[in-house]
């Protein structure tokens, strides 16, 4: 952004759009250092590396019954009432690797998930047989094949599941109970994934109490910061709780920039509105940081912020909690998946019909804290509950974030609208 | 459960419905007990108390603008070109108490979120308002009121939000990003939640190679134990992830008693089918435990088991990964959550429409991972892969469970399906 852009924005307030702030916090980020974790220690880490097949699955002819491991050729004219009698050679245990190949004539035993001999081209399920025990025949232990086979029956070919060279897991993939399965298979006792965001949480305002102080009139124990790290540990990064910040914009700067020793990222809420006390915006006036943007057509959250400084994202969000989270969702959130590497890092989208009467318009897009269900496959969206920024109450409902185009009127109950999802994936 | 129906179920096997499985699953299922954590290390718990308002939120009658509190009735008369002079009597920034009360003819300057004074009854926005700078009047610093204002206007009342004694979160709620603004608000630095279930995870095989070993011929790599992990660290427990067990069956029952010192619940992955080296088939033949249920009529992992001993579940899933998956959603992780105190611990059930060509149809209801989308508010669910159940790759694709019922004839694209969510909640 040039120099003089950046000072307009300074003093003014220039509203972008949601999108336009995504694109250029997204602009910004980059990949954070890789490091090799336990694979017991790497759930919900974001994968640093590429998983490409170096052997196929399975690596061997593997048998999909227990039963005896022929040759078709020997069960062609194998009936019920009609058996063939092949001589059984040996048993095949999984894990077992067999000793002889099956001759024409011959059987193994073999297990489910064991190796199919050479020789043999199908497996023939243990109901389908019946056993002629030693001193039975002159030749040892003999099988009574009583059906006919066809070549490959019950036997799962090398690479049919996973074929060398195949990409399993791409790059910045969280890993859940799938992953790990690819990465267990594959051999990664350890994973190399990218390091875990650390994130200084701050807030501002003089109302606020510590969550221990007992209530005092006029005043409010913080709750943005308790809201705000479990949003950090759901987007995969390391919140740390940081003192409530003072109206003195020098002891914010200090206390900031201190923090930025331990953190990649700085969140603040509060002191963002154009108020006597908004430290924040004091702040931005008069750091050496580069301020990209501080206002954002939407509701709540318009006045949410975004600068530059020491090579590190400061995000200033509103004081609001309901602002607070949205912003949250639409901006913090995705910096910290793509600095993780994740190639989607905005909040996946749907559309839903809507169930409620959402009443007036606004002039700005609405992100509005709500619930999806379905209705005989039909998918429903309606506020969680009530839906003004100061409310906090009814973010513990919120699943999704439902979309109310700017404009004179909202959209009726009924319309199609547009629908964030707040699950990590 | 009688003994001599678990006698039968010992020694025959007797297909349950899977919703009979996790009725007999929770009837079991005990609260863990309860212990206080603070409140930044409390994300993802659950409640082992329910939280009520102890004071109203606001507490105090709260100004919603940055602006002047008056008496509305001041202001009757007000508009923009004949504006009525107010005499500044105060300054009231937030996290402050108000000196005075306003009397007729009184104004207090007020910031968004502090306390309104006695005596006034609306707050007028800035913007609204000229000052008059000391010196321009006898009486000190007045205001001119440019708009007339109605009782109430820009006034949060006491309780608006959250009235004393209202319910605010239930016991067994799982500690999101909302519910943690309420219990900071609420003053929890220390809240009550249920223990962490720690969970012992063993498979068995002795085709299984540790994770961190060379590929050998007929052998593979144990991946179910860290896939069952991860979906434990999901469902909110511990896992811990145990050596391989053999094939010997005393070596089994030592090796899970050990186990029972530390861990709450056994789980275990493989022989559980009915073939030569089914270890956890011929332990439940010799063990002094009570098997309750060892067949269910479900694709895949129609051998699950549930066994209770030493006051303690074993779950005994079935080896193959798809299986093993599905297994633990369906048994495994409704127990973990009912035992932290979950009100509805089985998966949330919703409705799509089958969005692929399923194929024939099966004896037994299949639980076929997969995955949802939207087109137009419509949802439609396809699977997530290659289905068997020995294959795992397509595990990390699911996102759900498309449930397929039993019959000769699977349904048909387009038909109204049931789907089971994965997501925790």
């Amino acid at each position: 952004m040039a120099a003089d852009q950046t000072n307009s924005l300074r003093f003014g307030r220039k509203a972008i759009t949601v999108e336009e702030a995504q694109q250029l916090i997204l602009n910004r980020a980059e990949l954070l250092p890789a490091e090799a974790v336990p694979l017991e220690l790497a759930h919900g880490r974001r994968l640093a590396q590429s998983v490409i097949a170096d052997h196929p699955v399975p690596h061997f002819r593997r048998s999909g019954m227990d039963g005896y491991a022929i040759r078709a050729s020997d069960s062609l004219d194998a009936e019920a009432l009609r058996p063939v009698a092949l001589r059984v050679t040996e048993m095949i245990p999984c894990g077992s690797v067999p000793e002889r190949s099956v001759q024409p004539g011959e059987a193994a035993r073999i297990m489910t998930g064991a190796v199919v001999p050479e020789g043999a081209d199908a497996v023939i399920m243990l109901e389908m047989t019946d056993k002629l025990l030693a001193g039975d025949g002159p030749e040892g232990d003999k099988v009574l094949v009583r059906k006919s086979m066809r070549m490959g029956d019950n036997i799962t070919p090398i690479g049919q599941e996973i074929e060398v060279g195949e990409l399993l897991l791409e790059t910045g993939r969280r890993i859940g109970p799938g992953e790990a399965a690819i990465l267990a298979t594959f051999g990664f006792a350890e994973v190399r994934v990218h390091r875990v965001p650390r994130v200084a949480v701050f807030s501002t305002g003089s109302e606020l109490l510590p969550i221990e102080a007992a209530l005092e009139p006029g005043r409010i124990r913080g709750s943005n910061s308790h809201m705000l790290a479990c949003q950090i540990r759901e987007a995969g990064g390391e919140p740390r709780l940081m003192p409530i910040l003072p109206d003195c914009p020098e002891t914010v700067e200090a206390a900031l920039l201190q923090a930025l020793d331990w953190a990649d990222i700085l969140v603040t809420t509060g002191g963002v509105s154009v108020g006597d006390k908004d430290v924040l915006v004091e702040l931005f006036q008069r750091w050496d940081g580069e301020l990209i943007f501080n206002k954002v057509a939407m509701r709540p959250g318009s006045p949410s912020s975004f600068g530059w400084w020491r090579g590190k994202p400061l995000f200033a969000l509103s004081g609001n909690p309901g602002a607070s989270f949205v912003g949250f969702e639409l901006f913090v959130r995705p910096y910290l998946k793509a600095i993780q590497g994740c190639a989607c890092p905005l909040p996946r989208e749907c559309t839903a019909l809507l169930d409620a009467d959402y009443g007036k318009g606004s002039a700005y897009p609405r992100y509005v804290r709500a619930r999806t269900y379905t209705e005989q496959a039909t998918l429903k969206v309606a506020p969680a509950g009530r839906d003004k920024s100061s409310i906090m109450v009814s973010i513990k409902d919120a699943e999704c974030l439902l979309c109310i185009p700017a404009g004179g009127q909202a959209p009726p109950r009924g319309a199609l609208v547009r629908v964030l999802q707040l699950a990590e994936a």
